[in-house]
């Protein structure tokens, strides 16, 4: 049987990724490195479209995270975090153990939070140092109308707004500069379609010009000393060199695509698995879906943790259960990464089969007969 | 040409490492990766030789001396540092950047510290919470007496011995728990044979103890948090798991050969390519050498840089140089890593030539001669 995964982050790798990460290693101080080193971070400012800098950092999402808080921040900054969800709750936590003055808006997890709530608190607490948000809320599969935020949140001149990219970069319209975020982040296994291990953070001069009034203590995380090592087109401390070699195939492959086109396609992809889940009968948990991921609801009759567990021992698909009061409530298909439609009719047969298993009853085959006539409309 | 690292991290990879790294990836939270997690953690506890925790950080070897310095200490500790090198010296950089107490012992680079220094130290300050020590500093090539070191600092029963042996652990003898270390790390890309990205912290109960007392605030290196994670064998963010896998391979070859089999066959490596450096008329840097590498002192004619770079685009030989004062002045052979004696004669054949490229006058062969002549003698 073969194995696939279909968890939102680790993702599938192409096998360009894999056979790039099989070189020999090369020093990270010497001229061939500099060579691989510039050329992902010049990919990754289009990754994030952006002109800004973008740091790399070894370490995962979480990592860039606080990065991201213990460089912007100085102690007491009054700061708003969104909790819609897991990853936007660790938003909170994280602004909290560094000693910020947090406002948590809580935010029903399966829905968005609405951009005029963000105003009304911008409204009332214009001293706001920034606002942290999560674009697709990997715990939910709801993704949140950053751009609309932006706007908002620019009317606020000295309000930054940090976002975790981490499942939308690349995978969502994300423009950075156009829609005038200040802070973005991601990490290698999402949207880049690599191991995980690295991490990025996009930063415009705004954020700069607060990273220098910092006075957070800060060392492995230290964004200051990160963009001065890369003048010389090095990172401060030893990087995943394996993970640099593969991110600069994969974001050769982004480019050979274009971020139009990929955006399209998980569109698509999202968009048809949406279709094939309400086709058996299933719901969608997200209010406001991600196209990055699919969150399914299932039924109380289904134990979703001996579901998910069924799907791997039997057919080999590996997908993400649900989290914290989620847990054994839902699943979580991946369509980020490295995924075409096929791979998206096989996962939705595979779910149909997993659900004739635990005696849900819906019309057999209604499931693909739906995906694939969505992505027979859409072909080009 | 074939290309050849010789640098003292990132090190040669097995290939049988190379392979296991090739493998498709698992999801970090499934049954598999715990298998891969579990195998990974009982041997990096004989890598260690500790029966204590053994906690894995994806970041490279100076987070997880972050990690140290944010978990175990509270702020205004009282700590002794010795800097004798660029690795001593981040130790006191840290712990003052978290708001400690620090005296730094300043060690001429080149010469190891006194353990009657450190003792006299302690008899001075005896409320010192912890002494922050480099095992073997690789800006230097020097090994420090870890293990009469730790004699003394047994003798002040409250003070915690920290110990950064990412260069010696699996390369010089290092017994953690016979000698009374209460934390050690290091880093993947050194005598465990890997990329870099993964490192690993090895911590007694004395060192949980006062992690349990600390007020510094962490989050990405919680140990705490990760030692919670690891009950369910995983970790408490998204490892790198390619590393994880490649690592299981190579702690696999580890116990294969063992770790007083590895000691001895690195001490060959590093005594024979000292006799051999000295046999063309050059001078070791370290008064008391490390034997994961052996730093050269250059003549003054012979630029180090230039000839660094001669060694890689004539030989296909990276070498390291030195670092900030000692830049230009020496270079650095590494013997820690994927190497056996027939690498090590390439190397000083590599160096005899490019000495007489730069009309460094010697016998030439005597090199070759020498340290095939040691290995000859000590063939079991």
């Amino acid at each position: 049987m073969r194995e696939r995964l279909f968890t939102p982050g680790p993702t599938q790798i192409p096998e360009r990724v894999q056979v790039a990460m099989s070189n020999p290693l090369v020093h990270h101080r010497g001229s061939e490195f500099k060579k691989i080193f510039k050329e992902v971070i010049e990919n990754l400012k289009y990754f994030f479209q952006t002109d800004g800098d973008v740091i790399t950092l070894t370490a995962s999402g979480t990592g860039a995270m606080e990065a991201c808080v213990v460089n912007i921040l100085s102690k007491n900054d009054r700061v708003l975090t969104v909790s819609g969800g897991k990853f936007g709750e660790r938003w909170g936590q994280l602004c909290q153990t560094y000693g910020a003055n947090v406002h948590i808006m809580e935010v029903p997890w399966g829905q968005a939070v609405d951009p005029s709530d963000i105003k009304s608190h911008l409204q009332k607490n214009p001293e706001t140092a920034a606002v942290f948000l999560t674009h697709s809320e990997t715990s939910t599969g709801v993704a949140a109308d950053i751009k609309s935020i932006a706007e908002v949140v620019r009317n606020h001149s000295d309000t930054l707004l940090v976002v975790d990219a981490i499942t939308s970069a690349g995978v969502l319209p994300f423009k950075m500069q156009e829609w005038g975020i200040d802070v973005a982040i991601t990490g290698s296994q999402k949207g880049l379609m690599c191991p995980p291990g690295l991490a990025a953070v996009a930063l415009n001069d705004r954020a700069w010009q607060k990273i220098k009034a910092s006075d957070i203590p800060k060392f492995y995380f230290d964004l200051l000393k990160e963009r001065k090592a890369q003048e010389n087109m090095t990172s401060a401390w030893t990087p995943g060199i394996t993970l640099f070699m593969g991110l600069r195939e994969a974001l050769k492959m982004i480019r050979e695509e274009g971020l139009e086109t990929l955006w399209q396609g998980y569109e698509l992809l999202a968009h048809a698995t949406r279709e094939a889940v309400k086709a058996v009968g299933l719901e969608l948990f997200a209010q406001s879906p991600s196209n990055s991921l699919t969150a399914v609801t299932l039924p109380e009759s289904i134990d979703g943790v001996k579901f998910k567990r069924h799907l791997r021992e039997k057919y080999g698909i590996t997908v993400a259960g649900g989290q914290a009061a989620l847990k054994g409530k839902i699943i979580r298909i991946a369509h980020m990464g490295y995924y075409d439609t096929l791979d998206m009719v096989l996962m939705i047969s595979a779910l149909e089969l997993g659900l004739a298993d635990f005696g849900w009853e819906f019309k057999h085959g209604e499931g693909v007969f739906t995906i694939q006539n969505i992505f027979m409309q859409n072909q080009k």
